[in-house]
C-alpha cells in the first residue's frame, strides 16, 4: 500500500505542468515505480514511490558550481574531519573499547561516536561517487576499529556499559545511544547504495539484530531522547530487506509521544517531540533537528507500510512548519534555549538559530516527500535550503563551519581560534570544530550525496529538481536507456541546457522554481515558450545530442516577510535566482568623510525602494542609506514620543553590494544582515 | 573618600533642578551625609554618600496602591512561600543536616537554601515595617532550624561537604555556596536594620568569619559562579562595622573577569561576567541576575574604598546597558538560553527574558546610583522597573509568580497546575513555584522593604524619589525634625499631595519623572507653576499641616522604539503616567460577525495612530484594526514578492482597551503584546 495522491500537497492541487508545446505527446500520470534492487538508489529508496530516486551509479556531479562544492569536500573536509576526530580522541575512543581503557579515558561527550560514523558514511558517498584506492584505505581502517568494539551480542558504543561508565541504556533521554546506532546504520546503508556488502555492513546488521532483541515486540518499550535509529532502521530495512528493522522502525514512531521519557527543568515533552504521537501532531515543534529526523523516518514507515493517516500527518506537519516557522534561508529553528522551533511567526534575524543540522534534516523530510508525492514545492525547499542554509556552513576554504545560521550580525566578533574546540552556538565566524560537533560531518555526508537529490525517475522518463553540471544515465522500466547532461552556470546564471545523449523517446521534466513566478522560459528545437512555476514536461522522440535550455530569471529581486513575522516587520530581503543575499560590512563604504565620521554599519542600513536593483555576476547593488555609529549618550533611553523617533537622516546613501548568503564570514570579523530595514520615502 | 559628583550620570548634566519660584530660598548642593549609627538605614547604608537612604524607623507606606501590594506580601506571598519550601521539603534540609540525612535526601537543586534565606530577609523586613508576634514565631522557628544546621567551623550549606555530598567548595562555577551565604548575609543585615541582633546574625558573623578565613587574603584567591555574596558582604560590613567583610568583598570584586571560573560547552567566560575586569568593562553582559548583582556589590565596594575609576565604571556599565539593553518595562536579559544579555539594541519583545529577579537587580543597582549621585535618571528606572517588571511577577492573588516577563504572548497556553513545581522559563501563566524558585521568594524581599526605596534625606531636607501613600518622620542632621504625609491615586492618577506635619525650614525635593516630560505642574501655597523633568525642589518654611501638590499629566501617549532595536520596528507601544500598557486578547470584540469569522488575536491587532488615545482610570483606548486568524494555506511560504505583501484589509476597527501590563494574565489564558504593529495610513 502506498499513500495516493490525496496528500494536501499533491502536485495537481499547487503547480500546473504544463506540457511544452512543440509536441503532442500525452504523458500518463506518474505511476508507483518499484526499486529494481535492494543495493539501488541514493540515501532513500522507497520500495514504492511516485518518484524512485538515482542510485550513484546512474547521476553524478561532473563540474560547476556543485562540482568544486564536492571537490573540496572530498579534498579537504572529509580530511579536517577525520584529522579532527584523530587528534582529539574520539576515533580512539573505539580503541579503548578494546583495550579496556575506555572507562577511564574516554574522549569527548556521550554522542562522538555518530561522528565517526557521519564521516564514514560519508567517506562511503565518496567512495561510490568516485572511487579512490587511498580513501578506501581510510575508511577500511577506521571500519576496523569500530567493528573491533563491537561487543558480543552486537552492542556497540563507547560512553556506556564498559567498566567505570554508565549501564548500558540507562540514560536514554540524554545518553544518544539508539541515536548513533543510527548514524552508523545509515553508513552502512551508504556503503550498500555503493554496491559493497562489507564489514561495516555486518556491524550493522549484528547491531540491529542486538537493538531488535532489546526493542523490539519482546523488548522494553522505550525510545531514544533523539530521534534518528527510526529514519536509519527503515533504510536498513530496505537496503537489507529486512522487514524486522521496518518494524522496530514502526515501533519506535508509534511508541513516542506517550511521555516516555523523562523531563528536565528545562527541556519538557515537546522538545522530544513526546508530548503528542506523531500521527496527531499538525506541526513540527521542539528540538529542530530531532523532529525533522523523526518526521522523516515516520514518512519512511509510512511509505512502506501504506499507513496514509501517518503520511498525511507528516505532510501536515511539514505544511504548518513551511508557511510559518521557515526562515526565507530555508533555516529552521528559532530558541537557543533548546534548538527549538519558535512559535508560529517567532523568526527572529539575530536570534535564528537554524542549525546546519535541521537544514539537513529539512533536506531529508522534504526529499521523502517529493519521492512520495512529485510536489516540486518539496524540490523548491530543498533548493533554496541547500544553497542558502547548509552551504552556509562550511567556509571557503572547508576548514570551518557554522552550527548555527543567523541571518543577522550585529557585532564583528572575533576569530575562533584555528586549533582549538568551540562552543556549539555562539559565533560570528566559523570554527574549525565543536565540542558538540555533529554539523561538520553532516555537511560532509550531505555534500558526498547530494548529487543523489537532484533527479529522479518514473515510468516514462526522468525528472530534473536541482540543477548543476550533471550525467545521469538511467533504464526505465521498459529498457529505454536515457543519457542526459546537463550543463548550467546556476545558482549564478539562469540557464540550464539539456543534452540528450542517446536517441530515445521518453518524457524529461524540469523543476520551474516557484521564485521564477511567470517569468521562466522554455527553449526546445529553437521555439521559446513561457513557462509557469512548478515543473515542465518536455516529453518528445529525442535525437541524439539534442539541446533542449531552461531559461530562469536572474534580476534581483525585492521580498517582503509575512506580516506576522514581527522580527523582521519594515524590512525587506533582496533574493536573485535560487540564492538569498545579504548586506555584510566588508561591501560598506567608509563614513569617515561624512557628517558623523567612523565606519558605516549594517546595523544603521537602509534600503533604498525607490532605486533601482541591479544585477551583478553573482548577486546584486541597491542603493543603501548609511550612517555613522550613534554616540552611546545621543539617547539615554531608547523609546521616546512621537517627535523624538525616527531615524535620522542618514550620512550617506551608497551603491552597495549585495552578496550570497551562504559566502558571508568568509573575510574576516564581519557583520552582516538579510533584513535591510526600508528607508522611509518621504 | 567619596567619589565626587563628576559621575558621568551627575544629576547638573542631564537634569534641571529648578527651585520652585514661590520663596527665596538658596539651596545649598547636596553634600555628603554619614548615616547616624550602623544600625540604620534601608537595605543599603553607605558610610557615605550624596543621599541618605531612610530606614524602616523614618518612612513607612501607609495606605493606596503600594499598601495593598505590601499587604498581600505579608498576609499571601510570605507564608506561599513558607508552605511550599515547607511542603517539598527544602526547609527540612537544614533538619536534615542535624539528623545526618541530607546527603540521601537533600531535596531541591543545589541552592534552595538561599530561597530559605529570601523569605527570611522578607520576613525580617516585613517585621520591621510591622511588628508581628505571629510572624515573629515563624521567623525564629525558621532560623533556629537553619543556625541548627551549621557547622562548628562557620560553614553552613545543605548541599555540599556532608556524607554522600561534594566536598565543600568543589564546584565553585554551579554549586553556589557563597550565591547561598550572600542571601544569608542579607537577611542578617535586614534584621540589623530593624533594629534587631539576634540568633541569625550571629550565623552570618560566624559564617561570614569562615569565607573570610578560606577566601580572604590568606585563603583562596577563588570565586563563586554567581555573583552576590560581594553586595553582602559589602552591606554586611556596614552593619555591623566589620571592615574584614568589606575587604573580603573587594577580593572578590577584583578577582573577577580573569578567567578563574571554568567555562563548559554553552557558558563562557561571559556569562560569568569573569571575561573583563570589573573595572575594565563598559556595558553589563552575560547572565543579567548576576551582572547586576555584580554591579552592585562592585558599586558598594567602590563607595565605601573611595574607588572613584571603579564607581565611573559601574555608572558607564549602567548607562550603556540602559540606553541599549534595557526593554520599555526596564526588563534586562534579552536570551534564554543563557538568561542573558543580548547585544546592543538586541531586545525582541516575544523572547524577552526579563527575569523578575533582574529587574529587581536592576533596582539594587540604581538604587546605588541614586544614592550615590542623586541622579533622578536611576530613580526613574527604578520606578519603571518596579511598576512594570517585578509587579508583573506576581498574581492578584499572591499565589503564583512569574519568573520571565515576555512583552509579547503569541498563544495562550493552559494555566499551569497550582500544586505540582513548574519548570522555569517558559511559561504564559503564572506558576504557583519552580524547580528554581528565585523570583518569589525576591518578589516577597522587594515587596517587604520596597517603602525604602520611596525616599532619602541629605543636610537640608527630604527627597520624594517613588511615590506612594506614605508616612515620613526623620531627623536631620542639625536636628531639624521632618513629618510628612504623602496622599497619592499613583500610578493611576497623577496628583501627588505632601502634607508637612509639623512646622520646619527645609527643602523637600520630588522627582519630576521624564515621561512626564514639560507637562508637569506644582501647586504650593495656592500658585501652580510648570516644571521641567528631573525634579523640583520646595524649600521654605512650612506651617503645620500645609499641603503641597505635585501633578503629573496621565494622558496616554504613544512611544516610539529606537530604530535600531530590530525586533519592533514599525511599532508603537502606550504608556500612561508611570505604566506601561498592553493589549490582551480578552479585551478584544469577537470577530465572529465579521468577514472572516472567528475570534480576534493580538497578533493580528494594528494600532491605527490617525484616531485618538482615550484615557481610562487605569489605562488607555485605542482604534485597533483586527482581523481573524490567517487560513494555513492562505500562505504556504510566508515571503513573497512585493505585490503580495502587505496586509490584508482589517476584518473591524474597535476602540480596545489597554491595560497595564504588569496586570496581564489574571484572566485566564491570553494572548498579549506591548508593541502595536501601527496600521498603515491609507
Amino acid at each position: 500500500m502506498r499513500p495516493s495522491n490525496t496528500f494536501p500537497f499533491s502536485s495537481e492541487k499547487k503547480h500546473r505542468c504544463p506540457l511544452s508545446h512543440d509536441v503532442a505527446v500525452t504523458v500518463p500520470a506518474p505511476t508507483a515505480v518499484a526499486s529494481a534492487t535492494a543495493l539501488r538508489g541514493g540515501p532513500v529508496a522507497p520500495s514504492r514511490s511516485r518518484l524512485r530516486p538515482l542510485g550513484p551509479d546512474e547521476i553524478s556531479i561532473d563540474g560547476g558550481f556543485w562540482g568544486e562544492r564536492q571537490a573540496l569536500n572530498a579534498d579537504v573536509i572529509l580530511a579536517h574531519c577525520e584529522t579532527w576526530m584523530e587528534r582529539i580522541g574520539w576515533s580512539a575512543n573505539f580503541d579503548r573499547v578494546v583495550d579496556g581503557t575506555v572507562g577511564r579515558a574516554h574522549s569527548g561527550i556521550e554522542f562522538v561516536d555518530s561522528e565517526i560514523y557521519k564521516l564514514l558514511e560519508a567517506m562511503a558517498w565518496e567512495l561510490a561517487r568516485r572511487p579512490s584506492p587511498a580513501l578506501d584505505a581510510r575508511y577500511r581502517a577506521l571500519v576496523a576499529r569500530v567493528a573491533a568494539a563491537q561487543e558480543p551480542d552486537g552492542y556497540l558504543h563507547t560512553s556506556f556499559g564498559h567498566p567505570g561508565q554508565p549501564a548500558r541504556y540507562s540514560n536514554l533521554e540524554w545518553g544518544h545511544e539508539l541515536y548513533c546506532f543510527g548514524h552508523l546504520f545509515q553508513a552502512a546503508v551508504a556503503r550498500l547504495r555503493g554496491g559493497h556488502d562489507d564489514e561495516l555492513v555486518d556491524v550493522a546488521r549484528r547491531l540491529a539484530d542486538h537493538v531488535y532483541r532489546e526493542f523490539g515486540p519482546d523488548g522494553r518499550s522505550a525510545i531514544c531522547g533523539h530521534p534518528e535509529i527510526e529514519v536509519a532502521l527503515a533504510e536498513l530495512s530496505r537496503a537489507l530487506d529486512e522487514p524486522r528493522y521496518l518494524e522496530l522502525a514502526r515501533l519506535f514512531i508509534e511508541r513516542r509521544g506517550n511521555g516516555l521519557l523523562a523531563t528536565t527543568v528545562l527541556f519538557g515533552h515537546e522538545y522530544f517531540q513526546d508530548d503528542v504521537p506523531v500521527r496527531d501532531a499538525t506541526v513540527l515543534r521542539g528540538h529542530a533537528v530531532r523532529a525533522l529526523y523523526l518526521a522523516s523516518g515516520a514518512l519512511d514507515v509510512a511509505t512502506e507500510t501504506g499507513d496514509r493517516a501517518l503520511a498525511d500527518a507528516v505532510a501536515l506537519q511539514w505544511r504548518n512548519t513551511v508557511s510559518r516557522r521557515t526562515y526565507i534561508t530555508g533555516g529552521m529553528g528559532s530558541h537557543h534555549q533548546d534548538e527549538a522551533f519558535g512559535d508560529d511567526y517567532e523568526l527572529p534575524a539575530d536570534r535564528a538559530y537554524s542549525e546546519t543540522c535541521a537544514g539537513i534534516g529539512s533536506v531529508m523530510l522534504s526529499w521523502r516527500l517529493l519521492l512520495e508525492t512529485g510536489d516540486t514545492a518539496y524540490a523548491d525547499l530543498i533548493e533554496r535550503t541547500l544553497l542558502n542554509n547548509v552551504l552556509a556552513s562550511p567556509r571557503e576554504d572547508g576548514r570551518a563551519f557554522f552550527y548555527t545560521n543567523p541571518l543577522q550580525q550585529r557585532t564583528a566578533g572575533a576569530s575562533p581560534p584555528e586549533d582549538v574546540l568551540s562552543e556549539r552556538a555562539e559565533a560570528s565566524l566559523r570554527a574549525p570544530w565543536f565540542e558538540v560537533s555533529c554539523c561538520p560531518t553532516n555537511v560532509a555526508r550531505t555534500l558526498a550525496s547530494v548529487a543523489l537529490y537532484f533527479a529522479t525517475a518514473d515510468a516514462i522518463g526522468v525528472q530534473l529538481h536541482q540543477y548543476g553540471d550533471a550525467s545521469i544515465r538511467t533504464t526505465l522500466p521498459d529498457g529505454r536507456v536515457l543519457a542526459l547532461q546537463v550543463r548550467t552556470g546556476y545558482p549564478f546564471a539562469g540557464d540550464v541546457s539539456v543534452t540528450v545523449l542517446e536517441p530515445v523517446t521518453a518524457a524529461i521534466t524540469l523543476r520551474v522554481p516557484a521564485w521564477a513566478q511567470d517569468a521562466a522560459t522554455l527553449t526546445v528545437a529553437g521555439a521559446t515558450t513561457r513557462t509557469a512555476g512548478g515543473s515542465v514536461v518536455v516529453a518528445r522522440t529525442f535525437a541524439a545530442g539534442e539541446v533542449f535550455t531552461l531559461h530562469l530569471p536572474m534580476e534581483p529581486r525585492i521580498v517582503h516577510p509575512h506580516p506576522r513575522i514581527d522580527a523582521v516587520r519594515g524590512t525587506v530581503a533582496v533574493e536573485r535566482g535560487p540564492l538569498v543575499l545579504a548586506l555584510e560590512s566588508p561591501d560598506l563604504p567608509d563614513l569617515s568623510a561624512g557628517t558623523s565620521g567612523g565606519p558605516a554599519s549594517t546595523e544603521h542600513a537602509e534600503l533604498d525602494l525607490t532605486r533601482p536593483l541591479r544585477s551583478t555576476p553573482t548577486g546584486a547593488t541597491a542603493s543603501i542609506a548609511l550612517r555613522a555609529d550613534e554616540d552611546a549618550d545621543a539617547r539615554p533611553w531608547p523609546y521616546a514620543a512621537a517627535a523624538a523617533a525616527g531615524s535620522p537622516a542618514p550620512d550617506r546613501a551608497a551603491e552597495v553590494a549585495l552578496t550570497p548568503y551562504f559566502a558571508w564570514a568568509n573575510r574576516g570579523p564581519s557583520t552582516m544582515r538579510v533584513w535591510l530595514p526600508v528607508a522611509p520615502t518621504t
